[in-house]
């Protein structure tokens, strides 16, 4: 599968070039015959001899980019100067800042900002500490916890290493959906420590969002956490996928007019993404699912499971699918599959185990880069295919989720965030996507559609104020 | 002592009042008779029978807010409407905020900020973890860490409370020193608790400010972590108040011309701050001090002293300080003193003990907000008085060192903050006031002194920069 040049492998190249001759004009070819694309060409000095021009190029790798340099080395005349890596520069000092809401320009500021006028505050939620929620940050913000275990899909790189991620995740955050987001990048992988940190440090938040938690710690980890907070903890690979995943497959269904409760779908992967998928699809009404994991299908009584604990995740999926107890491959389990959602690793299918499939196929292929069947093959015969990546219609992106999610709690005052607001985060998702427009490459709206936090984050708040009431014995959640 | 009525007690009150007649300068006259202060009056509406008008006072306390309102109801024909406090108003929905450095418009924007882009710079810190510091926000972030157990003067009044005191703070880092920092608000008072879980934040900050942590734990905590950490922990209740005590002592002896190795000093209160002062004074060359407690005078053969832990810091007090063995009250040690310095409690001092201190006597009464001694009282004896309120001449403010101090460490990616830093940001502090500046009026810059922040944070990059080869084995710090 060939990869387009992309601008997040984007760098800008300082080159002198002679103001005369053909060297200028041979920039874009030289990038263009290496695979690359140039995106800007902009001349910074000019003078009667020579020319200062600031190329920007796009390639789809590191290594492609350092070809590309030697490519313009090599033209007659060109002199090369700086190359500047697009991503590299938006990192430096890092992604996010702290900012004061008011100006601090005199005594008078300073004395009802600070010492002596906020000690009247300090007292005032001393009395009352539902007030935190009115006269402090806590209203809206949001600590973004990690490990650094399961980053991206780059594996366990650490804490340190995973704050770009973490800030980024803050920068969106604030993009969609006006939160205040810091991240917490946690110098420990024990489970026991994870859970202690996260309950001291949760008073100066109203929401605690998981990210990049490897599995299975992950799923015990945001169980306690829930149990031990009154404030929503949201683990968002598991179920930022998850809505995303099932808002898609809900507009799908639309497209191959197909029910939920009558398809057969089966999941590659019971990871972290593959549980909270399988648990959200079957509390929208799935009920013929089938996975497999790394070692064939999952059924009650493979070898792996019989001495499985009652409450290991993998028991959890023996139990609550696969009820015709199919035992055997992945590819032997899509035959004749209505769905198929992969959130595992690369080319695990082919065209003809897709072709295999029933008529009016979907296939969700969401490993990232490489998807688990090249989507431009599965298309060949699937009625519906989407990946997670965005070089392709329909991509599963969790960007389309959490702000709005969150946006949602925070304004509902939540305590906790269950199963019947993720069901209505994933309805609301869907709706974004009008009945004219839905057809097999817009099952999903873009991240950049403006509707669709305000659209998820109703949904949500909806949701969390029903069920406040019930949760916590008091009506004052609103 | 008489306080006079003050912005962080200012309230804007609405009123309506008849547009005829002598309701309108009846107003003023009303809260000045109340002892009151207007600071504002804004017509904000007129009609030909009826003016509305928001008047903004200044009050001493809550309660005499409360009869300001009152005696304004009393005025014939107005009508009372809102009344807005200032300083509540200024904290609805907290005072800070995260903001992206970077907009976030379109596809290309989220592939560099965000994934795919992102991985790149996160595998960079993975392979270099000292590029966190380029890359990251970790270049410019300091936790605001608390346990809420000493907010203020306001006691232990928890984690959720002390917020606003923790987001003033991390305004004024941003403030007068561009540094990027963020409330963490500990809902636990456990010793090794806290010192986990500060170790486990680490990673995503350059640098740790502990605040308002009951003494003995904040010692036991700030020792361990400065142990645990590779980055700057500085307790600011402590070390901050030492800076600016030590600056402004050296200071008030250029004005009675005493040398600090000379001069006979008493304290009063041997908490936190009392020992950091006295170990940054001993280290800048007192070599006469004694301490005395709410039990007295400190000395070795003090009964609570004889089976004192051997380092507990009553026992380094009793080790350091008292040579010729006194005993007795503060009242007794401050006869022929030089210098006085109180971090203890109100009125512990009245003017005839002043008066009985040496010629050019120094009183630094520093208990907020009522001080050790009357400060008007003292200043009729004393050649140099400062207080830790803003309405008196010398105020010993924190918010002149802690944000010089950690621009200062962050610059020089400082991995430890030592008392040389220490010595040198008191110096630097000491120095704005320049020679034919100083006076007993004028022996500390005002906090919005433009150039006390450089000053201080260049004198501790340049003892950071020192310090650092000789801390880390290293040359890479600069």
């Amino acid at each position: 599968m060939a990869t387009a040049p992309s601008v997040s492998y984007s760098m800008t190249v300082r080159l002198e070039v002679p103001a005369s001759g053909t060297a200028v004009s041979q920039l874009t070819t030289a990038v263009e015959s290496s695979g690359g694309s140039v995106t800007g060409l902009d001349v910074t000095a000019s003078g009667h001899e020579k020319l200062r021009i600031d190329v920007t190029i796009a390639a789809t790798s590191t290594s492609h980019a350092d070809e590309i340099v030697e490519n313009l080395r090599g033209i007659e005349g060109v002199v090369l100067g700086k190359v500047s890596d697009r991503t590299f520069l938006m990192h430096l000092g890092g992604k996010i800042e702290m900012a004061s809401k008011h100006p601090i320009r005199n005594r008078d500021d300073l004395s009802m900002i600070y010492t002596p006028g906020v000690a009247r505050v300090c007292m005032a939620i001393a009395e009352n500490p539902e007030d935190a929620r009115r006269l402090t940050i806590k209203r809206n913000s949001v600590a973004v916890v990690t490990d650094g275990s399961a980053v991206l899909g780059l594996g366990n790189i650490g804490p340190m290493a995973s704050l770009p991620v973490m800030e980024g995740k803050a920068a969106l955050f604030k993009r969609f959906a006006g939160i205040d987001a810091w991240p917490i990048c946690l110098d420990t992988q024990d489970t026991d420590a994870i859970v202690e940190i996260v309950k001291a440090i949760a008073p100066g938040f109203a929401g605690i969002n998981l990210e990049d938690i490897s599995a299975p710690r992950c799923f015990e980890i945001e169980a306690r956490l829930r149990e031990a907070l009154d404030i929503p903890v949201f683990h968002d690979d598991q179920h930022g996928t998850a809505i995303v995943v099932l808002a898609a497959l809900t507009n799908a269904l639309r497209v191959v007019g197909k029910g939920i409760g009558d398809v057969r779908v089966v999941m590659s992967g019971a990871g972290a993404a593959g549980t909270a998928i399988l648990k959200l699809l079957i509390a929208a009404g799935v009920k013929h699912a089938v996975v497999a994991d790394i070692h064939g299908v999952v059924h009650a009584g493979r070898e792996d499971l019989v001495s499985a604990d009652a409450d290991s995740p993998l028991r959890w999926i023996a139990d609550n699918t696969n009820p015709e107890s199919i035992t055997g491959t992945l590819k032997q389990a899509v035959v004749d599959a209505d769905v198929f959602i992969g959130v595992s690793a690369p080319n695990v299918l082919d065209g003809a185990d897709v072709a295999a499939m029933a008529d009016g196929a979907i296939v969700f292929a969401l490993a990232n880069p490489d998807p688990e069947v090249d989507p431009a093959i599965a298309r060949q015969t699937a009625a519906v295919v989407a990946t997670g990546r965005s070089d392709f219609p329909n991509q599963i992106n969790n960007v389309l989720v959490f702000p709005g999610v969150f946006r949602g709690l925070l304004d509902a005052q939540s305590r906790t965030v269950n199963t019947e607001m993720m069901l209505a985060a994933a309805r609301a998702l869907a709706d974004v996507v009008a009945e004219d427009e839905v057809n097999a490459n817009y099952i999903i709206p873009s991240v950049f559609n403006d509707r669709v936090a305000g659209a998820v984050a109703g949904a949500v708040r909806d949701a969390a104020k029903a069920a406040g009431g019930a949760l916590t014995g008091s009506g004052d959640l609103g």
